[in-house]
């Protein structure tokens, strides 16, 4: 935080001030957090927390037979940060991609279609940050080698190649097959959407559980929070290919500026409060779990950095969670893996919820 | 097929030509083929077998609280058909993606990596054939407009486009969550791989559910079956980014070649067979289900037309079937959705078993 | 053009419609148009009018030996059309892309960078349309094969596959080293740019050739027009990587509408007036060349059937012509080669125009 | 370069030692290479040699009329870095890309195509290598703040972003348009290609010169030097698209692997020469124009570092010089322009040589 900053910040009074100072402390260098829960040699994280008991236990959650999927079309239409992209292509030049292949039959024969895509497709839409994503930049401190840290000590200038990191890959991780969760903060609050920049506290969180008839999380599950935020966005394609309008430009403009322009999301009081609780995976319907703007000026990404980072909690981005907050199914054996993509940061998904 | 193979065929002689001959009839124009089980506009063909019921049924397969995640690692070490891509690069330029980030501390801030990915995404490594993948070309066929038919009746030359076919995209899929059984011939042969151009028999497969001790196949199960197929390539990476080797560029092209050059695959019988047990998805440890050389000159993906283009039946390819093999686990909950790519042939995937 | 288009056109009166009536009957398939000037085996059009006489001459051309670049930057701040895309990111995971190398030295080692790049590459910026861009769909016309026709009478069908078209591909042209001329028609008019839908007519043409002092196209000429358009994207990125923002979301939004919405650009007439000409290629700094709303109903591309499908004409869209229009550089040695994209439909460039 | 090279470094005997240690204390820190002739914010090197005067002097050389583009042609054919990739295809998915379009017939309309390319576009086949390609890793260097150095003192950390460069990149360069020259060493020698590691001295430069019947470069030329090494992908495509094959894998993986595991280059006491000179550019139909194995043990990369870092002499690489070489065409205008990719590290090419 540079000293303009941190002045302003020591102005500000009251109830944030308050939180800001409770949480400024609790950074990066105050502790040697790592080797954390999982040993030094670990590049899974929280998914540790997911035993073969546990796995047991959240099958029974499955009692209506019932499934929904947590992704989020992915296509062109969706917002996305300038500079990141997403394209998908049929190719085929008029011919058909593989073929034609032969047939016992006089007036037909064999074609195939593949689409080519290109997209930073662990980081656009339903995304899941793995621990190879976000780093802390540690420079001049005692005792620490200048540098990038990831989760679990992993520096990225000695994991890093331009064609994938070498530690901290997705296709390390086992998969998540545990107890789901669902905390419907936009239903609790009575909205369609939460506005902008809206903190969810533990009380909110706490709220939800009691409203929703569900106990808090325990050791190894995964927390879905629901803001209403891809509402923004839906309406963006509807399961249209690129180049498919549904909307005027200007309004899809003025919708993906607002889109990402704030977002309503986890209070760094949650986060914390989450993490003693050892869950597995944290996940929201919003494109970067926190409020922005930041509840602690100067702490943008607090939650990115005490889960995912500081102890391998990783992070769903983007799901679609308005089926579970329909079916008001609270309570869910959750199951996905990510893509094993080589040393990338992350994974794009689409994951089940079973109830 | 042609008139000079069709000639080679028919002076083949004994237990092929028979199998040939009771194939050859089996073709798409033989029979008014949709709409089919699912009705004149469905988009999700044999997803729809799987019911709450079946559901229900598939959790409590769950008896170890274990599970295998089924895919392979993805990196350009994949043996890729010659003109398929697979491209990962963690953009930086020297700096972090997005950042620096502001934190409350003076030596320290943050920094968050992204991952670009090109490639036919849906079709290279672990894959999933969805039901815009296959087509069959008919022309001058009386009754038939000329055209690539997929699933369903839908015509290409309608539903395509440039950026995305408007119908049988994955985005439209409701996910699988259900029974699984593997068969695993290479066990039941006794041998780590089965032989190039083995066709897997119906007597095969009901020999191998026998030795492991499972039922058959029944309505809405995903039948998977272990050739020993991908010990072609699982030494090429070893989950080492691109780039870095671990064999010789003379034995990587050797491997590819011998990967690539044929594989063991099911016997036409088997898939029909298994289109009669209302099988939900078939996939296996090849890269195209099939036998190749194919048991039927001149039909070369016999199960990819009946099984997909006919009748929705599902195709997830490259799947890694070895620890379900090590842990002798022939029947599981399967869990998976495809990504929701509009519009897109078929995804990748890392499904889940577990047991 | 359907029934009710053509009842609209034919209701139309004056000018427009005469005009639309002269061309109206000059389609394709109202004469043999090929093999042209060039045989029936060529695939590089009318690339082929450029002698060595005619290079002799144009390098006379070069007096002042100042040279202008004709390309506009390429980055994901241009105008793209729905579907399309640009993205170029530099791969490094905060290390050297290829590095450390060895140096005979101990504080320091060498690294080297490159850049990831997917794009349209030939049809996004500024952009040359080859020979395998443009096609005209026959069906059901006497003496024709049904099929979407190339420039020469080659069927896209038989020579298109998904990686790349088999003939007219842009790694067979010789280079365009040869006259080229600038006719200035917003400065002809005294604007900036011209008003949307302004279609540039011969007698503009001529006028601006006498203001300007220079002689009409001849044979194997480049003829480059300029219309100010430009102006609504130069402002875009001004050489900025992607990301980096130099006006607001609102206002980016709102200038790539009005500049994708329609544009100033050759009249038919014109066009049909080069063609009679026999220049090599024309140019100019809009995204298509031709007048948008386009000047007869239902002919919306009337220049790129008549020059670049039937004649072999090439077509350089998105340049930069602002430098030529400050230095009054009017007539110039134009030179630059497509890059050899084997079987692609265009190619990205940046001209040299030297005078 | 480490301790166990150097030492090996040191009881190396003879010319090649001698050679290496005269080079050996050449080394970036051992001057202050920066501002160089071109002034503390120059970001377009050498190319500032190139002067009106030496463009009108240029055009003189162009006497027969001919031309000849040097570029080869792009497709996934080419030799590609482990971990580098260029991939083609054409969009369609069995419509045209953007159509149909009306046309005032009723049997007809139109239709495009365009090309999705993914490639380290700047870095693969023909590649220009522009000033924020290469870099000298400085670190605990007496004056040096530690970090990537790039063409005049440019520091990597500083200038870099994930989405391109914000100084050094081609978009600012103003195109080559001056005299060139070609050295045939292979002609020279009298072989088809020169052998794996030959380093060309000034001594067969200057003999190349004087047989030719050319003088030697002067301030502001491209020399150009012909090993020949082309030769062994040229058989590789000939300008088919990806998939089709004109060798088997085997051998095609063999010549890839003979292509890539060395190559005849410059000596750096050439490429020190040739500095001298102050050329515009160098470039040759190497991948990498210095001799490989390298002369100097330790110091790999020589040239690269000696014209492109230090001097800002960049360097074009995998051209086409046959057609000069069988033309006896060994001076010329030489015409080019880097593509204007903002924030690149180089640009592909097809520059154009007139004689």
């Amino acid at each position: 935080m540079g000293k303009a900053i941190r002045l302003l910040a020591a102005s500000l009074l009251g109830t944030t001030c308050a939180v800001m100072l409770a949480h400024a402390d609790n950074n990066p260098v105050d502790e040697k957090w790592w080797p954390g829960d999982h040993g030094p040699n670990d590049e899974i994280g929280a998914a540790n927390y997911i035993t073969p008991q546990k796995r047991l236990e959240a099958v029974k959650l499955v009692k209506r037979g019932k499934t929904a999927t947590l992704g989020m079309p992915y296509s062109n239409h969706m917002p996305l940060v300038p500079g990141r992209t997403f394209t998908l292509t049929i190719p085929s030049g008029t011919n058909e991609t593989i073929g034609p292949l032969p047939w016992p039959g006089d007036n037909y024969e064999q074609a195939f279609f593949d689409e080519m895509i290109t997209a930073e497709i662990g980081q656009v839409g339903t995304q899941w940050d793995g621990l190879a994503h976000g780093a802390i930049r540690v420079e001049g401190a005692k005792g620490w080698k200048d540098g990038l840290y990831l989760y679990n000590g992993v520096r990225a200038q000695d994991a890093g190649t331009a064609r994938g990191f070498k530690k901290n890959g997705p296709e390390k991780q086992p998969g998540f097959f545990t107890r789901g969760i669902m905390v419907d903060i936009a239903a609790l609050k009575g909205v369609e959407r939460l506005p902008k920049g809206y903190a969810i506290t533990v009380a909110d969180y706490k709220a939800a559980l009691q409203k929703q008839g569900i106990s808090d999380a325990t050791q190894g599950d995964v927390v879905l929070i629901r803001t209403g935020w891809t509402k923004l966005w839906k309406t963006n394609h509807l399961g249209r290919p690129a180049g498919e309008k549904v909307k005027s430009d200007e309004q899809l403009a003025k919708d993906l500026i607002e889109a990402g322009d704030g977002e309503a999301g986890a209070h760094p009081e949650l986060c914390d409060y989450l993490a003693t609780r050892k869950i597995a995976m944290i996940g929201s319907d919003t494109w970067a779990l926190e409020a922005f703007p930041p509840v602690i000026p100067g702490s943008t990404v607090y939650c990115h950095m005490n889960l995912l980072v500081r102890r391998g909690i990783t992070n769903f981005e983007n799901l679609d969670l308005d089926q579970l907050s329909e079916d008001k199914a609270y309570e869910f054996l959750f199951t996905w893996a990510p893509l094993k993509l080589v040393g990338a940061t992350g994974s794009p998904g689409n994951p089940i919820a079973a109830y």
